[in-house]
């Protein structure tokens, strides 16, 4: 993949994150549910805001963060998605920018505002959010530049982009010129309630057009009806070049072909939210995939990404990740 | 004080800051004094913004990060303040509303956006601020509800409201009617740099118009040209009922008449970002005060508070000061 411009092109809902602790009683009250990403429409947005506790805002969206650790560790990285021109818009934009990220994707200049995403953490540091998509749903196929996902080696989807209608088409063109082109197509299933919104076409994609899936145990469960790791593992590795399935605290498990690496969870000082493991966990694997390092060194820097992340409240790296590994 | 409605009243400039790591070199680059706040215009704002590294957004101001506190505590707490009614209005506002605090300044419905401050913290914790005062110029004395500071048993200033030059007469105002209902009049000196600026006028207002002074050392030395804590007590206590000096991780003194309390700081695990550190230790101190409780009390709520906010990104607590203390 050495004549690629870029070693991973993110394609996602482009999110602004608004972080604040709250109790599993407001969960409750609000109708989320607990460690899950609810669609919530601009009247919910507001009236839960209007009740959750000082908030921090930082950048997000789940593609967006990996293609943020991507560059953190030094990879060379591009993103496509979709913002408004407003406060969070040009927030989001610099923070991919700043660290040296590809972000060209035309802001709107009017209509909906950007996305925005409310992250309710509780005491165990587990996350919950609801997303209100804003200007994620005037993501097209027209957004997806042929040209980018040519010069990608890896172009990375998220499963969160079958939820705007038309970014789902833009998601299906994506992965199509990459494969065109010769390059790789990477997936994460996201989120469990994504994959039972999308179960059918989760699977007809895993079996047609990935060739690196991400998933964890809940979304295998959501996916295939178990949580029987070493069954998924070998039912991806039939279908995919590399399945990640990562499982929290216990670390995770890279198939490929015949080959099952365990990769342990780095050691953490303190937990204090969760929101980013996930997508930090793909940044470090999608990094040492592209670079043709060996498995258990893309393992390892996976889990160290993750582990940095889940030490404080947002969903990027604080750290260099180059410093780190 | 206990017929007050409020125990603490803050009035200042609402500001909301934009945080990133950075490195001296960066600082010299744009000309910025490490550990000072530099008053930023707007296209300076911009330029640094978009050299900046990428950050995270979270509620500041310093007289509001101590009201936030005080509120944190579980006092009454009120703030009068200038926000656009945009975005970061609006974060400013939830911010404050959402933990219990009375904000009812009418934000402006036009005209320059709502203040923004860029923390840049290098790898020392220190924090260097360029803050662009935007809609803070637009707080006059009509802003100052004269019931609302006549029903606080502290009328908290911050010395920056000398920067926007309408916003001074509102701080006069408000510590006029303070002191004709009866109540206390606090004021931080805020930073030596404004000190500098404001030096004569302080001296004068610290002479007839303030019960309860907050400086740390560099303001101390700002102000009277020598680092003599002692003869600085010894000065501040006959003109104030009572003076706070701040000494960094050394902690503090709290000087009243002929008494000397030496505090010492708290105890923290890891120091991340000294944002808010005077600003919650005189939260701590200002809550005890307006609760009568003994100097030593008083002191240790605000070194408790002051340690809270350095372990962690942004100057506002994350945890509930009241469940610490």
């Amino acid at each position: 993949m050495s004549d690629a411009t870029y070693d991973v092109l993110g394609v996602g809902n482009a999110i602004v994150d608004i972080i604040a602790q709250a109790d599993e009683a407001f969960l409750a009250k609000h109708g989320l549910a607990k460690g899950g990403m609810a669609l919530i429409d601009e009247a919910q947005a507001h009236a839960i805001y209007a009740d959750m506790g000082s908030a921090i805002e930082a950048s997000g969206g789940s593609a967006a963060n990996t293609i943020a650790g991507v560059a953190s560790f030094g990879g060379k990285a591009a993103y496509i998605g979709k913002v408004k021109d407003d406060e969070f818009g040009r927030i989001f934009a610099h923070d991919l920018k700043s660290i040296g990220v590809t972000f060209a994707t035309p802001a709107a200049p009017d209509g909906i505002a950007t996305a925005r995403c409310l992250v309710l953490v509780t005491d165990d540091a587990q996350r919950t959010m609801g997303t209100h998509l804003g200007a994620c749903v005037n993501l097209t196929p027209d957004d997806v530049d042929a040209d980018l996902v040519a010069a990608s080696a890896i172009t990375y989807l998220e499963g969160y982009l079958f939820d705007p209608p038309a970014a789902k088409e833009a998601f299906r063109k994506a992965a199509t010129i990459a494969r065109g082109a010769g390059r790789k197509v990477a997936l994460t299933l996201s989120d469990s309630f994504c994959v039972h919104r999308y179960k059918d076409e989760f699977k007809a994609l895993i079996a047609d057009h990935i060739d690196i899936l991400f998933a964890n145990d809940d979304e295998i469960e959501a996916l295939y009806g178990h949580r029987d790791i070493a069954t998924a593992a070998n039912d991806l590795a039939a279908q995919v070049d590399i399945a990640c399935i990562t499982l929290g605290s216990s670390g995770s498990l890279i198939a490929s072909g015949a080959e099952r690496v365990a990769i342990p969870a780095a050691p953490i000082s303190q937990l204090v939210d969760t929101t980013g493991a996930g997508d930090l966990y793909a940044a470090g694997a999608l990094y040492g995939f592209s670079r043709s390092l060996p498995f258990a060194e893309c393992g390892r820097l996976a889990s160290l990404a993750a582990a940095e992340v889940i030490q404080h409240y947002g969903a990027r790296p604080l750290q260099p990740l180059a410093e780190l590994a």
